[in-house]
């Protein structure tokens, strides 16, 4: 019994998180300093966000399931796909990635557009509990909508789960940017904060987010669609030392040409048929 | 022969609606309130719709179809897709979601921006007749693709249905707003105005959608694609006790890896080829 | 030897041409009115065209094959893809889909703000050869665009034809609109023509279309990857007598579980390897 | 053993790099012209820019992988994907084709609304460490968007390439557009160089994109996922006489109905296992 922490493919999703999470910052906070030439639009600043997380998800999404957000980390964690361990070192990951991030664009973008670095704060007439609450709600859909569009249980139609997740950052955005400048992701949040040092309201990016994405979480793992794992894997999955069954199938099957390379979220595959009743 | 209504999968449909339906309008109607700052543009509040729509399909439209519309729950009703008190508990969710989702926008928006919460109206030079007109040509394609989209007989690339409808939504609002504000969907219509009291040519909104709904089930289900059910089994569909034969097969197949989610359109999947002549 | 021309399925498919350019028309014109709140974007006109197209290409692509163009329909006849007398059909409903859909938005737009119905015309200082130029150009990407998304030959992921369509009708708004309002397609100049009575430059909107599709066709089904059909099989298909051998193989397949829709553009599936010298 | 070079296939693929190109330059640098009537909005040259790559990579990409830039070659030629002499062709269509097009916009294009053609040039405050930065990042985004895309080895969702293609370059340009008038293609922007004779800073556009692009490459294909071929193989493959193994069993198999049209990047297809260790 050997811990995935030991693995090559862990220290990847680690590096594939902290990567993804600076050039999400970067691109995202860059989009929306204010150019004086062309100030950059809401729906202009929405889709940076939501493209940039697009793209991402599709770039590194088989390394390290692409979470690029600390609520995500959370949420999966709680529905028990990842490791605390896993969920530890990618929120680390994520923090330093969105610090760095959030740096070179500092260094890089002109003095008199740099502003306050695309920071989030509550808009003029709207308080700390509004802030929350819309906060919450957005991460809610965005959560719910990531674990919809992984179900490995799903046999539809998904399309482009990449392209969906983005989406759903964007349409996020559409409406938060007016409440709150939208996080929905508490390390988007923290970057700029670090480095133009100013956290008024910075609970709030932490707070709305991570309740959002647990109560999504709960609400499609155990209400809408309950695992059948028993606490024995739950816990090894959570304890990281959690190995499916079927990987010693897989290593028989000479044949097989395409190859897994999707490593972070190793579901326990027999799960059971969902109860109809 | 149990009836559907007794199952967990239906009471998780029906719940899956009213969050849906919550959800959608919080974000819609937030994404057109009036913000002085920065006034939405047509094309960010079209987006905003639809890119809604696209990730609620995503995320529950394999727990309830994620029809979010009682003009879709309709158009579903008659092609005899869903059983009669399937549609009556689908609408009932839906217009209860619109209305604590219009709710809580009031709640949280700033006095100064709530205005009419984005509530459907004539535009100024547009009569009644009008509005149904356009109500009626958008619902109809938008319902079209849907229909379309969700095919079960269909096997060549259907792509991301999700993405399909939602952008559905978004270029009939395109044009809609300019005419009614665009609603495309009865209960988007009626959770503002329980909440502001507006009534207003209210009836426009249900009669142009439903009408349009109806015209294009009958379109596809009737004339393009006849299904070629005999009337015991639609008449077991509506009554919400139909068991198609496959489930005893399914049941057999052990090792079938992906398990079946979606319970909301259980299709006679036995129906028989096109007639081609 | 039966004609197609006497099928359920040809009257199908002939009514969905008539319909989707209908829809296209009212949508498409109907985002490019003069209203004076908010005048349209460029970029709202040519979403509003380009998701029209990605719509109605997913709902009605199974029955016709949705060309809602006869640019298109002419790009098929050149690659023997469909019969002398289908297309004939095709761009008769096309044409009259074009005028009732104009008329519609006619009757439905308040006066003051359906201008010239956003009727096609050279921009300022475009002379029609430039006009020609830009419509040949844009309308060779969107064919080379279709045949490639629709291409039955290809094994590797193509995603969502109909959205990769609707883009490229999109793509080709965002510059074409400036120089001649961006045409495309000669029935969507057409409708509204007729309705508004202005024929000024009508010609460079078939031309420009017409050889970009038909250069566009050559290409692709010539050039890059050409069909191995004998003449005779070339012969039937443009008489509508063409029956693919599978059909009787398909026939005795009785488990098959997903019934073929796709009745519009019967291609000879057992065209041979490309030749790769 | 016979070189690609000889290959119809070989000609085919360079034939449609440089139709490729031509097109993207055309529709890129139109849609960023200096109209009076309506500048275009940095969000509408996005679009046209990412819009008009997932058009030509739906449309090309099995012709010749649709590179459609210089980077992206070069790319695959460190990961040793393409052969030397391939990359060599590419390129020189790629400039050739940004060239015609750039010129045939030049003289489609009114004298008032020219301006510069659209071509990369610093802006005001941005110093070019600052400008190759920008476009290092942007296209390291890119680069990694177009393996993980394209990479056969995956076998979960991917969706639609070539519109996360397209819109990685979309969102590119939401950001660089403002530093550099976004280039992250030394093609695109040595075309419109060449017409109006204006090579200032000009280097910024190779270096920067090279850079970003060959540490993409590295870090996915020897970082993330080391592929598992010999040197002898490498060498092959580089110099064009690499023949995978499986060609033969295809040959044999008559039933297969779809047809390979994928021939720009024959990879070794037994590619051993990634390790997990």
């Amino acid at each position: 019994m050997k811990r995935e922490i030991c693995s090559l493919a862990f220290a990847r999703a680690v590096c594939a998180e902290f990567v993804a999470m600076l050039i999400f910052v970067f691109i995202g906070l860059g989009s929306a300093l204010h150019w004086k030439a062309s100030v950059p639009a809401i729906l202009q600043i929405s889709l940076a966000f939501g493209l940039a997380i697009a793209t991402l998800v599709q770039s590194l999404g088989h390394v390290s399931g692409a979470h690029i957000n600390p609520a995500v980390t959370v949420a999966f964690l709680i529905s028990s796909h990842i490791s605390i361990l896993r969920a530890f070192f990618y929120i680390i990951a994520q923090v330093l990635g969105a610090i760095v991030g959030a740096g070179i664009l500092y260094a890089v973008a002109p003095t008199d557009v740099r502003g306050k670095l695309a920071v989030n704060t509550l808009s003029n007439n709207t308080t700390s509990g509004q802030g929350v609450t819309v906060e919450l709600l957005l991460t809610f859909q965005l959560v719910l909508c990531i674990f919809a569009s992984t179900d490995g249980r799903r046999n539809d139609s998904i399309g482009s789960p990449s392209l969906s997740i983005g989406l759903s950052v964007a349409v996020g955005h559409l409406l938060g940017i007016y409440f709150t400048g939208c996080s929905m992701n508490p390390a988007r949040s923290f970057g700029p904060s670090v480095i133009i040092r100013d956290f008024k309201d910075h609970w709030v990016f932490w707070v709305g987010p991570l309740v959002g994405a647990i109560l999504a979480s709960l609400f499609y793992n155990y209400v809408l669609f309950p695992y059948q794992w028993s606490l024995k894997e739950r816990l090894a999955i959570l304890k990281g030392t959690y190995e499916p069954e079927e990987e010693m199938w897989e290593r028989k099957s000479e044949n097989k040409q395409s190859v897994e390379l999707y490593s972070a979220q190793a579901l326990p595959k027999n799960a059971e048929k969902l109860e109809k009743f």
